[in-house]
């Protein structure tokens, strides 16, 4: 393997300003407040509860979910910011600089499950991390339909990559692959839905890819671009606020959309049965709900992302030809939607 | 932390038969035989479709799935025989002496869900694996109940331990804390249910326990016992066999007494709701279901163990005094069934 002078990270110029943590902390709280009221008037009925809870190593957060609402089955928002003496090792491999530090992490997180089948499922989750002399942004947003309509998938994917392009045109095409990465269920040979973006350790420098896998495609995509400018903290923030502030524009349009489609049993059985991936991939694959359970986390606030009801069913194989069949053949498999 | 004399483990002078394969898997297949014509002549409606399986790798596997019955709202049960070059790195730590040598493995395993919520949900799995010099059997049953009747874990325990008794006196009382210690939901510091019997890396030799807790009540009784005398091939297999045949007896008088009990919403939903618990420790905690979809196999017969349908609900608690609060405090801990 040949690895390109960019894959060796840069050393980080940029250090945060004092009150970094209590300015991403604050716009994590108010992510968290804008998108909530955003759901709650595009709802039209259903309210979230909120939660607050302590953590005893210290921090905690405020977890809200909203039950039975007009489109939405069950939605769940949380924000949480937690500090403690050490990162976990799983982190530390990623970041050895941090080791020894105390860290400071703060993230606002999302998942909705509508009650039409024809609405797809959606995920955000941005986080930020300080340890030391190390800090990065992470996250992203991905959308899981349903049924398959590449005109919701496409517009999902332009307003994702229109928040990115405004900090740096390299961000979307590898933070699109990346998303293609993560979200795989390598048991199932498919994606869990299709994609958006997914990023994780970014400090402004190269290589933008810092995933597990060194031969993928964002890896590849990363590894062959010219060397990139290194960006400081402020452009990062920057970046994070405005892909947090994309979700609204990016998944609202979808709901009022496919909100009024009729639907049956037959939308409805499929509808489950896709849940169950959901399930099978945050509870196998996923880095922030393993991690969460295994390291005493709020168990109810991390399987907040959990379907209200799900399906599984032995040998199920859709019919072939069928939408159901297309949306497993043709969506859930990497495809460039901004440009298809 | 004293480590008594029997926790090293002793020399294995017993060696399997010439015909040791053959024999464990013509029981297995047997064992998934009898089970299957046991639960259609119980369930008196539904019955077994089978799916016959290779192997690329090697060996291969008959699936059977029973779906709405009548009292079964999804039963699975699978025989596999599989070998290959090596066995996985997380078992060789265990059996470092299976180092180099080519593997062979068979089992029949086995989940029920019945429809009504006073009939608990029940898993088998009983295995025997070879490799160079090192042969051990593994497996055990355990129950999972919805609504608290003291009479159906005490009958399913006693069972169980009857079979045990034949074979050893002490078997029972350590792969009855070894299963307590493994069908234990960490994140929701509950047990899956009321246990039953669990052990692995049998091969006749001390100590009886060789779970990854040192210092659990499991590791504790096994290692204030005596000396034991050293059984051998035969005796363990015969012990296997004891075992599975064990089941149908242990269960279909709990079937029996519970199938005609009428039920409603309330209890259907805490079903489901309980349900929630099965699918997370199967993906989250089973070293099987986590082994199985991390090394291409067979994925619908290994999440054949998971629920028809199944419900999530944040922050569900029973109310104080009812069943469903009863079966969490007193029936999801680790209780002394066969003497209470």
């Amino acid at each position: 393997m040949t690895v390109s002078p960019t894959t060796q990270p840069q050393t980080n110029h940029s250090l945060p300003p004092a009150d970094a943590k209590q300015r991403v902390s604050q716009f994590m709280q108010t992510l968290q407040d804008e998108i909530c009221q955003g759901l709650e008037a595009l709802d039209g009925k259903g309210k979230f509860q909120e939660d607050s809870w302590q953590r005893e190593e210290g921090g905690g957060g405020r977890s809200r979910v909203l039950a039975d609402g007009d489109f939405l089955e069950q939605g769940g928002v949380n924000f949480s910011e937690v500090w403690g003496k050490s990162l976990p090792p799983s982190i530390l491999k990623q970041r050895p600089e941090a080791e020894g530090h105390e860290f400071y992490a703060t993230g606002t997180s999302m998942v909705l499950h509508p009650k039409n089948p024809y609405i797809p499922t959606v995920h955000l989750n941005y986080r930020y991390f300080e340890a030391g002399p190390v800090w990065w942004f992470g996250g992203g947003a991905d959308l899981t339909p349903y049924y398959p309509f590449a005109e919701d998938a496409a517009h999902f994917h332009h307003t994702l990559k229109n928040a990115c392009d405004q900090t740096h045109g390299e961000f979307y095409p590898v933070f699109k692959r990346w998303c293609d990465e993560y979200f795989y269920l390598k048991h199932r040979q498919e994606m869990r839905g299709i994609g958006g973006i997914f990023f994780d350790y970014q400090d402004g420098n190269a290589p933008l890819y810092r995933g597990p896998d060194p031969n993928g495609p964002a890896a590849q995509y990363s590894n062959q671009l010219a060397p990139i400018e290194p960006l400081g903290w402020e452009d990062l923030f920057s970046f994070a606020q405005r892909c947090g502030r994309a979700f609204l524009p990016a998944y609202s349009p979808i709901v009022e959309k496919r909100r009024n489609t009729e639907y049956g049993d037959r939308q409805r059985q499929f509808q489950l049965y896709r849940r169950g991936r959901y399930v099978e991939f945050n509870l196998v694959y996923d880095r922030g709900t393993i991690f969460g359970l295994q390291t005493n986390g709020r168990t109810e606030s991390i399987l907040m992302s959990l379907p209200p009801l799900v399906r599984w069913q032995y040998c199920y194989s859709p019919e072939a030809g069928s939408p159901e069949a297309e949306l497993t053949e043709k969506f859930l498999v990497p495809q460039d939607w901004v440009n298809s």
